[in-house]
């Protein structure tokens, strides 16, 4: 396999082939595009600046990568006024405000072309309790389980697989991915995306100490998605204890991330992989957690906090920023300097106390 | 979604309302209640001081609360002798020993009074080994698959997608979330519960290096879990490579935790959520390991080692305590500074020792 | 449970015993052994030197366990020939020039004895697309869904609740275990192993921002995993955006370990759990990556970097070595002290800087 290098098998597949003005035809109700080239050209596939064949359409996000523009094989570059020099003199162009948020839009507009979602089936394997309402254009996959009182709304896609809990509620065109299981009275909103192993309203992880033991406390709350949210493959929200776990709208989660119980999560945040945040705590809006970065229990983040990976938030953040805190890495002989002399840390402060008190009695004498 | 604020939906349900002195009768057995006020007062949901409206119990569970207290709408508060007096002056309330332990009392029977377990059903759908043994009273759930030798207990309930191995065991009473994997061999107790997606068995992480490839060192040995443990969502335990991975009475790991092969966690142990324990490492009785915390292989830690979130125990640990590993969280650009000055700490350190080097012989020679 | 101490239920099971010759035999076509001792010694299970008892053949692996060999009752141990004295002093013993690759060996001998993989048989309950191509002698678990276009090779064998995505493809000889997911168009090569509940191809974290929203990337890509990989228990690997994600031959990944769009790991490394590697980063061969490290996104490692436990790789590392960068635990009080200097470090250097003048000055003067 090694030998065979990258394979793009993402793009470049059956029916792939389109006309260029055909593509900015289909953006053209969303964004302005300037068409600089010839729009009959045959675009087959999507692909990077430095990946692209002739047949394929890329795009430049930042000036930075200039040069890679120039060293470019695809056939057409989405690219924004200030490089539109630049592009002019490589060949065919699409010149736009923004072109990431514009190549986003053509790679939706791609996938649904070429691998549109299914629609209204229901897979003969699947167990649907009576008492569940399904709406008539939903799609439920192979071995899927629906208990008593849960709502599939309109044009939803359930995977293969799913678990959907009793009274719980599945939104419009939201769609879930295999082995998704949505607990008891949990709820998700309309045009959400779930990955597969998602697990929704697992206990929450509450016990009260007594006598040496750990006793439960049932967690009687439930979880709460808005509209607009992805949640990434084996990521877990656990349902409040007494009141709901929320995440708002438009809230983006990765992979393999722990969401607590009782946690609320503003709109628009977003949490990289292996991310956790611990219980009771309270994230703002538009606020980014890096991967593997953990928030402590009960804090409070303020809307615009950008944390970086791998940071432990352990007080709340009342001011919008940007916050880190992890071990710089290094190789291993002078981590281990620095990390022994980091154990003497407050005695090295000590010391240098000393010696400033010496240094101004000698400065007063002299 | 945002403008409805926090829901709860979790105990304010059909069925719910109660007269208080049911609540104090349903207890009686357990531990002892004083009530003062109203033993008919009608409670109709559990919450927290702050959330709760007027038909609705809560707690006090520490006494740095207290300004809650006298804030809350509860019907009714749970608090201890101490908070006695604020408690009757704000109304009706029950005093006990531990408020905090009452409080997980009350979850338990409110959830098992409305939302019984449900028992002695086996779904349709679910694969049954013929030699598999299945007590009389359990339920299992759809698309359950018991395979060959494999034994569940009386009253154990297994969730939908579930997959109990060969000759695996679910001791009486446990309950099994969805799609919870238990290995070929492995064994869980009584009275535990495992939460969906939860896996027991794969095999431990153990290859042999040789002429730079990895040469599976197959795992033999099985993964045993005492009476009364509670398993997060998407939690790992390997099994064992010779011997067993053992997992003690009354222990708790909350959601995505890792445990290695060989591992041993002592009785009534915590471990939050996303912390890993490596292979063979042998933690005590009555150990907490906060989130995200690793615990390295081979280790072992004494019994009450408290481990802090996100810190990584880097040595064995013989004497009880708490202990603590990561790095503050700052501005960035604070937190820049210093990791480029902890770089340099070492270096630091010794141009410390030069000056202190001269001082004294500057004091010397004064 | 506390009371019975480790069981080893691995090894010494029905059928079990055999003679040591058998052993011997077995593995002749493969290493060197000298046999010293009882060619007809019966063997009836692998053990630890601690752990072993009179019928158990064990291994000593590094001559600083020297007197671990003294004391073990084992029957037979493994051990290499500078160890041989010792071995011969103490009784039965197998000479290898490596000893835990020998024992790696005997595992997996001892396991396909014992536990032969099932072969060729495909559960009624499995839905098969009618258009997917299944090879005669595969092993298709119960609730298997396999989707149209995807192809089962020989020999391979898939686990209870699979799901095989539309044209995916699995390798000859590779083994999934329950609950695993393999996304549309993803292939994995031959002779894998994957544990149970891991994620192939959910959508890599791509969204570009716009207007105070996230705008979702379509994930294009696919994965792509070579031959003799093994993969951990609910690890999610991500499919890439444009390009595919790559995992080259004889990589080995532990459970919970997260792997982003359009990586690429190289031939042979190998990554402990609750790792993760963000997107678009690469990785050499012949690396390996401890528990709970972090590889941030786009950066490059060379072949044979060793990346700590819970480290966090920020910039590329160009030359092979040994990497590390974690926080000390101590005492929490200890610690305290040390991370409220540390945020105070990049101060102290500066006040470190001011004496060294003031000693530079009066070193002049005098």
């Amino acid at each position: 396999m090694g030998s065979k290098g990258i394979v793009k098998s993402g793009t470049d597949i059956e029916g792939g082939v389109v006309r260029l003005a055909e593509v900015v035809q289909a953006l053209s109700s969303r964004i302005r595009i300037e068409l600089i080239g010839n729009p009959d050209l045959e675009i087959h596939g999507l692909s990077t600046l430095e990946a692209a064949g002739p047949g394929e359409l890329s795009f430049l996000s930042q000036s930075r990568y200039l040069a890679k523009l120039a060293a470019s094989r695809a056939a057409c570059v989405i690219l924004s006024a200030s490089e539109r020099d630049a592009g002019v003199a490589r060949g065919c162009c699409l010149v736009v405000e923004d072109p990431y948020y514009c190549f986003a839009l053509v790679t939706q507009w791609w996938k649904a072309r070429l691998r549109p979602e299914p629609e209204g089936f229901v897979h003969a394997s699947a167990f649907i309790d009576p008492t569940a309402r399904i709406a008539s254009n939903v799609s439920i996959g192979p071995f899927v389980c629906v208990e008593a009182g849960a709502v599939i709304e309109s044009r939803a896609s359930v995977g293969a697989h799913c678990v959907i809990g009793r009274d719980a509620v599945v939104g419009s065109a939201t769609r879930l991915g295999p082995h998704v299981t949505l607990g008891e009275r949990c709820r998700i909103g309309e045009r959400c995306v779930v990955h597969a192993g998602a697990v929704f309203g697992a206990d929450g992880f509450g016990f009260a100490p007594h006598a040496g033991h750990w006793v439960k406390i049932e967690q009687l709350g439930a979880v709460l998605i808005g509209n607009d949210v992805e949640i990434g493959a084996n990521t877990c929200i656990d349902r409040g204890a007494l009141l709901d776990t929320v995440i708002e709208d438009g809230v983006k989660i990765d992979n393999l991330v722990q969401i607590g119980h009782n946690v609320r999560i503003g709109k628009h945040s977003a949490l990289a992989g292996c991310s956790g945040v611990a219980g009771s705590a309270v994230i703002g809006a538009h606020c980014t957690v890096g991967g593997g970065a953990v928030v402590l229990g009960h804090l409070s983040l303020a809307d615009h906090v950008h944390v970086s990976a791998a940071s432990v938030v352990t007080r709340s953040i009342s001011k919008p920023g940007h916050y880190s805190g992890l071990f710089p890495i290094d190789d291993n002989a002078a981590w281990e300097k620095n990390a022994a002399s980091l154990k003497q840390l407050h005695v090295l402060r000590d010391r240098l106390k000393q010696i400033e008190k010496w240094m101004a009695s000698s400065l007063e004498k002299s």
